[in-house]
């Protein structure tokens, strides 16, 4: 038995709320002897610290450094070992593309096609405006290929998605993609049977996707990779009997949570809009995922002066998440993102759970060092999930 | 390889002694800013913490709240999400009802049914002495059925639990049980063709038991669920090559052991009597298990200053235990029970490992607090077995 099949069994709906705050990337790394929360000033996320139960979250294990995706599923109680989602769904989830159960999807690059071999890849990494404007062509010059409707969504520079859709498509596909420089085009080819028609549609778009950009100086083709449809992954309300809202302002949160069966709500890009939408909606749901973005892409800028602003920030908002008095509060990370690394970490992030059911400990700020002489100790971030159910008095008992 | 693969393997027979002090429910949860172990005067249990490795652990894994039967399992080494014990059993060896290996046995209720529906699933709580005379009535009018044995053991108010006796009995049925009132009686059903013939004997001494009863005015018929057997477990004795005695004054508890193999010694209701116990028997055993109730009855009843009081009784017995010098002493709880919460709980069980081969840590007393700073960590339940042999050198070494 694991935690889905336990949570099916015991999770039963109350009253009780419950908020869980994401601050991406939360966790960092000593620049100047302090880390971005040492050197933070945050009164309100250290008043949370000294009423909650602390501790420090793996979000895989010991020394893994996870994608957002991985991470996310973690915290939501799914094993990131057990569900793993493609690199083209989740590409095309955070380009907001919109993902229908019957729909395949790939990550895209525009690369150079010369003498009959690949020979850049990233199509010398064109501008935005020129890959907006090829998506544009394409989507209106090739738009259908047996039936299979077709749109590209541009991403940044060489980047794009590719969607197919149509009944009967399937994902088990190799990659349309030389993998390296210097080589020919290369055909995506069907892993299994069911795949063939699939297979035949994509290769049939590609070779007239090269026709139409022949005359282009350096986008005179495209690769595809990461094939990938909607996962089949339980949703919240069915694992756990809640009625689950997110409250994100970037495309990749919003489709992860989408994923999950989560009410995606309606939120502007700045943070306020978080908090509003919150307040607006509190009396409508009972579990709610707050995602704020600016730590994480701070410390992937390795900025770590914007880190400590971010981590200033959110904290000037826990007084209207403490106002609402919820039943559960959780603020953590997905992972680390320490400025020094300039990107996603393997390091522990720290955890702190405020509840009239938690046990208190002695810790008296947000920090790295502090949360990890907490009393949940260090554990794995699926066990987030069990948590905050228990504390919330969701969860029956197990056995006699 | 799991840890049961592990011990058959490593495990050996020593003169060594284990005693493992389980004060169920021990840990809480404060109120009034102290939970019960910081609330209470317990200078003998405090001593244990100095002298010993302290640290919390996890029955079943974070957030999950345990019935006595699985905490207990874990505690053994068993892993509980492995080894699941049917109610039926739990119920039958807390009402200290014997269970053989052949026996099916069953969760009763006494129920009311008018119209040939079934109004009231407790029979409007009937008295405990009513349900003793039905009890003793149908025991003597019904005592078999096609060559089984049938013997009822009544319990509080509505509450009985049914054996069946024969060889061939299955419990792979279905409960017989409408589950809501205002609904017809329902049949157990065989759930394999094996049950096929228990289903009929089951279902026949329903219907004789009904007609038996008609003229009650409140308990005219039963519902019977949790069917189940003996399970199949393996010994302490074959695992671990242990002598182990189990040193308990609740049914229940003695029960368990007597599923595991252990020796249930002879023990009087009141807590020097499980001295007594283990002073008499120290000789002829390695292991003792002993179980203190009525910090879990306190907390149960959301008596704090009751709760408060049992860990004051048990710890003017804890000389008598260090007076014996066993190579290893652990001083730990199956589960929570926070007088606040009114019953178990998911939260870590403080822990205290005293041995000349523990490392020392800086624990000065016998809260949740402290123990969750201790070097033991934060572990599952299931580890202290493994712990507990290797302090007390009865496991060899694991590959070369």
């Amino acid at each position: 038995m694991n935690w889905e099949d336990i949570a099916r069994e015991l999770a039963y709906t109350t009253d009780s709320k419950i908020v869980l705050l994401v601050c991406d990337g939360l966790g960092g790394l000593p620049v100047g002897g302090r880390t971005e929360l040492e050197a933070a000033r945050k009164p309100n996320l250290d008043e949370v610290a000294r009423l909650g139960a602390c501790g420090v979250t793996d979000p895989v294990f010991m020394g893994i450094t996870p994608g957002s995706g991985p991470a996310h599923l973690a915290l939501f109680g799914y094993d990131p070992l057990r569900y793993q989602l493609g690199r083209g769904i989740l590409e095309a989830l955070g380009s907001g593309v919109e993902v229908g159960r019957n729909d395949v999807v790939a990550r895209g690059n525009f690369a150079t096609l010369k003498g009959g071999l690949v020979v850049d890849r990233r199509a010398g990494r064109i501008p935005t405006t020129e890959n907006e404007r090829l998506c544009a062509m394409i989507n209106a010059g090739l738009p259908k290929q047996e039936g299979a409707e077709i749109a590209l969504t541009p991403g940044k520079e060489h980047r794009f998605v590719a969607r197919f859709r149509a009944e009967g498509l399937s994902d088990v596909l190799s990659d349309a993609d030389p993998q390296k420089d210097g080589k020919p085009r290369v055909q995506a080819a069907a892993l299994k049977p069911k795949a063939g028609r699939t297979a035949v549609i994509i290769n049939r778009f590609l070779d007239e996707l090269t026709a139409l950009l022949k005359d282009e100086p350096k986008a005179n083709t495209a690769l595809l990779r990461g094939f990938s449809k909607f996962p089949s992954i339980p949703h919240l309300a069915e694992l756990y009997k809640l009625r689950p809202a997110a409250i994100a302002n970037y495309p990749m949160y919003k489709g992860l949570a989408k994923l999950l069966g989560m009410d995606v709500l309606d939120v502007g890009a700045e943070t306020p809009d978080l908090f509003d939408a919150l307040e607006r909606e509190y009396k409508n749901h009972d579990f709610f995922y707050v995602h704020f973005k600016r730590t994480d892409a701070a410390g992937e800028d390795g900025n770590f002066e914007r880190k400590v602003a971010a981590i200033e920030e959110i904290d000037r908002f826990i007084p209207r998440l403490l106002a609402l008095k919820p039943d559960v509060l959780v603020i953590t990370s997905d992972h680390s993102t320490p400025a020094l690394l300039r990107g996603h970490s393997w390091h522990p992030n720290p955890f702190v759970l405020v509840s009239p059911n938690a046990q208190p400990d002695g810790v008296k700020t947000l920090t790295e060092i502090e949360c990890a002489g907490g009393t949940l100790g260090r554990f794995r971030s699926i066990y987030a999930m069990p948590l905050m159910l228990a504390h919330a008095l969701k969860l029956k008992k197990f056995g006699a």
